[in-house]
């Protein structure tokens, strides 16, 4: 069950460090693949190519101009976090047992209201207000069970080596 | 056990959103409390009390000017988040099972080295680079096994009532 991620919305100005933020959590926890609409952000997509390059894995990032054309478009399971949803930990299992790949939605500002009808899932990480990456973060830590945890990233430049104390980095 | 945050190294031009969102999943997620250091922020502190304010429960800001006099006049445990750090998955059971008040520390740009050596334990989530927003979420999750999805929040003005589809909430 492979897992892509959309975010809603992008506007550069203001959501650059939030969306960079949400797309290395895509790629940290386990998804192959995050789209974004809004407005299109050259610097952004140049930074998460770097952590790619240096940190390795496969992760990609593109622009979906048009998210409409595409959700209608696409096979797959659509889940939509957002605080109005079910709650992730009555949900998460039903989504697992239907073993498709998923599209997880991440919102910005203002979500229309398309997405909440698109969306096979509308589903909540509790119901305040907090952050779309914690939401993201939490969805696929249960999700994938916890095995996201381990995934290695081949075929890049640095590798962190856990330590009690201190840092330690080993350069390939 | 009762856990706070600790935000370090706050830059108000630059960490707003990102500081703002650390808060709110302290918060969402079952700590009582937030301290941050670095650049006070009114601003900041507004933004999280009015959520306080409107979506209820007791949660504090403020602001810790001395974060190195603060941390050695503290007791309880001192978790540090960290990409450099010791899995969280190999170590959560061990934090638990101290029954100790924790104070979680996520750094920003530059954490001192000091701090590496004062917290009795350096975690991380993934060794990949993400976000300290995320690696704050599944370690709540973690430390209070998904209880503290459930948690409610007493004395404020609104409820979300999780739905399918559609958004619904209540005024008090």
């Amino acid at each position: 069950m492979k897992v892509a991620v959309l975010r809603l919305g992008h506007r550069i100005s203001r959501d650059k460090r939030i969306s960079t933020h949400v797309a290395l959590v895509a790629r940290a926890l386990g998804a192959y693949k995050i789209l974004y609409s809004g407005e299109k952000d050259s610097g952004m997509e140049e930074s998460v190519n770097n952590v790619v390059r240096q940190w390795g894995g496969k992760f990609r990032i593109s622009y979906q101009k048009s998210w409409r054309h595409f959700l209608k478009t696409r096979k797959g399971r659509i889940v939509h976090l957002t605080v109005y949803g079910m709650p992730v930990q009555d949900m998460v299992n039903k989504i697992k047992r239907e073993k498709k790949d998923i599209l997880v939605i991440v919102g910005g500002e203002k979500v229309p209201w398309e997405i909440y009808e698109l969306a096979d899932y509308n589903i909540s990480v509790t119901s305040q207000p907090h952050s779309e990456i914690a939401a993201l973060s939490i969805f696929l830590d249960r999700f994938f069970g916890g095995q996201e945890l381990k995934k290695t990233f081949p075929g890049g430049s640095i590798v962190v080596v856990p330590q009690e104390k201190g840092k330690k980095i080993v350069e390939r």
